[in-house]
């Protein structure tokens, strides 16, 4: 019997995964999967989370879950600090990890072009924590709003900015727009809806950019249908707890969004290579490290260009396919066969604006309006991992497409005791004292 | 046209929300609806939200989403700070709220009977934020458990404590026990399930007091066939982050749960009136305050008695019929029909223990094991608030029953900065890090 091959993959993303799932099938390896957090996040419906349209539970699977019946996979929730390459040893906070053939899948966050100190002002959207932040503040502006008896502060409350006119962007500001006129109209007395307005802001020429002027066109009509004001050639200049800039102009809001610049993980960045502007390191056309062949990196942490020499997209499809690439090279290394370069096959693109209207390409074949919409939610119930994820998404999404209602409007407090420390910005109203005299338990 | 009666309702839980829609009825009143939370918990089913079976947002609905169509309710979310009773006043953190009739209905929290510093050790369950703090402590006791080497070590993450053996000490318990056995079983490679200890720690002579000795027996049984230990007359002397104290002993744990003590909401303790020991406020029979027959107290706040003097626990039937009571007194006060002592209908009660099996007890009639869970199950899908989340309930456990699965196994972090302050305990892996070249907006 010949050894087994160990493979570590770091990261539990589309790639990730893709890449254990696709190894596991070989009796002769011994997978590690380590990710930081204990889930597999179905990133491209992250935003519906924030918008309260689903909850977290229904985007989001725990890896160990996902990868249950793979027997040679093991899981393992924890932080990796650094790759020692020459001795071919991943460090971790649980201890060394030692390695045959290593997948680097971090991922990306988000960057704020030198300003971090914007993030506190416009949270952006890569995990569940922060779509539920986005939903919070979203969700409690209204709820101040209602509160409120200035008109002036009223307006403030409802102006909603995102900056970014990716699809992210696109689809946080449809999101809000449609949310603001439909779902939340009925249920508030005092707010008046004519003052909500929403903002989407992009430094570019045109949102969109990815997508043929057609398309980019019609996108802006229907977000303008919704009520969003599309600002292109807008670059902002400062975000602050007031609102944003944009050169001297000056936008008060209560919630600004951020959907702008990605900025690859950092896991890898002292491992001494190229990277390109987005910290994304640039891979031999195998996938591999140049001079390591192998250490493979996948998803947003490669820079990797098609035929055309244009860095591939930061999209689930690339990552799922480098994902299955890697782990196809790994097989054919153990089998002595030649690599081949990675080839991405791409299948067209889409993107969503608010209920029942999106567009889609797919090479010269294009899709605007509720066939567009369609299409849209079959691909992404299509590719939501896992049956029972698929199913009850499904069924979320016909319920809130026929009631108009969205089922997670809650807004969850960060503070968990009832009892918290002094600077706990929100009193609680209903914490128990500390009590006079003991009671005996139950 | 009468003048309408300014009717001001402060909390919505089953008391609150029951009042509301009762008088919502009638044109002649203008109700005002306070609450600190923008939603209704549906709390007998928070364990569940605790345990990974479902999301917060299947027991939890937004209040105003369910009084939309109550045109005459206003709800606001914000803090209540004192009671005027001679004004008729309520002052808020929004400012004053006048009222001819008002309802406090703000429920109850935790005591930890003097040891206020206990809480950081052992969470309770009573909100969405404690539901999803304890969630997290259990889920991370087992990712750390699979990481480790020392069996010892793996034995304090594997041991949980559940402080109470009231209907959610039992539930809780439980629901770990079932949790360690079948759904994380097989999703774990290096934890040794037979590691895994769960303690029930109870003061009194026995669990769940309020049922027949019968019935207490039989959930003992239950308890202990999924692996929960029952330590009854045990009084917890200490709890710390290395576990709790019985007397002289010392059980190490990684995660130790409360369900023990109950105290009322603090507001209404500043009225001057007589409060029991866990805080209650004695109220007349009409559950009007003494002397202020226009203020009613209602739910898990209020001191009531039954005909054979003892109090009425704080269990969901006696917030809703108070609440309903309240709302028809004040109806007859405007009709200057005579008020009516509140009467309890005690439809009986129920507890359930692990995946299908419950008890229950009517009157002289008593169910266990799986046709007591059905019971419970139908009884609770009935109650829950609202058509989407019955529906969905349904499904999910549906699903988990014929799975084995848990839908909701997320751990979501408290931080969602991805730069957080240094202090924060967990090192972002894929955090971007400050860009030393500013790059252009997507």
């Amino acid at each position: 019997m010949p050894e087994l091959r160990r493979v570590v993959i770091v990261g539990g993303g589309f790639a990730g995964l893709n890449a254990a799932k696709e190894l596991s099938r070989s009796k002769d390896v011994a997978i590690t999967l380590i990710d930081r957090r204990n889930h597999h996040l179905f990133q491209p419906l992250l935003y519906q989370v924030a918008m309260a349209g689903l909850s977290p539970a229904d985007i989001a699977a725990p890896i160990r879950s996902i990868l249950s019946d793979c027997r040679n996979v093991r899981v393992v929730q924890g932080s990796v600090t650094s790759v020692d390459l020459k001795e071919h040893v991943v460090q971790t906070d649980f201890g060394e990890v030692p390695y045959d053939s290593l997948l680097l899948a971090c991922g990306a966050g988000h960057s704020y072009f030198g300003h971090p100190e914007w993030e506190e002002h416009a949270p952006g959207l890569k995990t569940i924590e922060q779509a539920t932040e986005i939903r919070r503040r979203v969700l409690t502006a209204f709820e101040q709003a209602e509160r409120s008896t200035s008109p002036a502060e009223q307006k403030r409350l409802l102006t909603f900015i995102v900056i970014g006119g990716g699809p992210t962007g696109v689809e946080l500001a449809g999101a809000i727009g449609e949310m603001s006129r439909y779902t939340l109209a009925k249920d508030f007395r005092s707010v008046d809806a004519t003052l909500a307005r929403v903002l989407l802001i992009e430094a570019g020429p045109c949102i969109l950019p990815m997508f043929s002027n057609k398309l980019t066109h019609r996108a802006m009509r229907d977000l303008e249908s919704l009520g969003v004001q599309v600002w292109t050639s807008s670059r902002v200049t400062n975000v602050d707890e007031h609102g944003v800039e944009v050169g001297d102009e000056r936008i008060s809001a209560a919630t600004v969004l951020w959907a702008a610049g990605v900025e690859a993980s950092p896991v890898g960045r002292d491992l001494g290579v190229e990277t390109d502007r987005q910290g994304r390191i640039v891979v031999e056309p195998d996938l591999s490290l140049p001079n390591h062949p192998h250490v493979f990196i996948a998803g947003d942490q490669a820079h990797c260009t098609d035929d055309a020499d244009k860095p591939l997209p930061g999209v689930a499809p690339v990552a799922m396919q480098q994902g299955r690439f890697v782990a196809a090279t790994i097989l054919r290394d153990m089998a002595d066969q030649p690599r081949r370069p990675f080839q991405y096959v791409d299948k067209g693109q889409m993107a969503t604006i608010g209920r029942s209207r999106a567009i889609a390409e797919t090479g010269r074949f294009k899709l605007t309006g509720f066939i567009a919409w369609l299409a849209w939610l079959l691909v992404h119930v299509y590719y939501l991992t896992g049956f029972r994820n698929r199913f009850f998404v499904v069924l979320q999404w016909a319920w809130s497409y026929l009631t108009f209602r969205k089922g997670a409007r809650l807004i969850v407090d960060k503070e968990w005791r009832s009892n918290p420390s002094a600077d706990h910005e929100q009193p609680p109203l209903v914490a128990p004292p500390p009590t006079k005299e003991p009671a005996s338990p139950a």
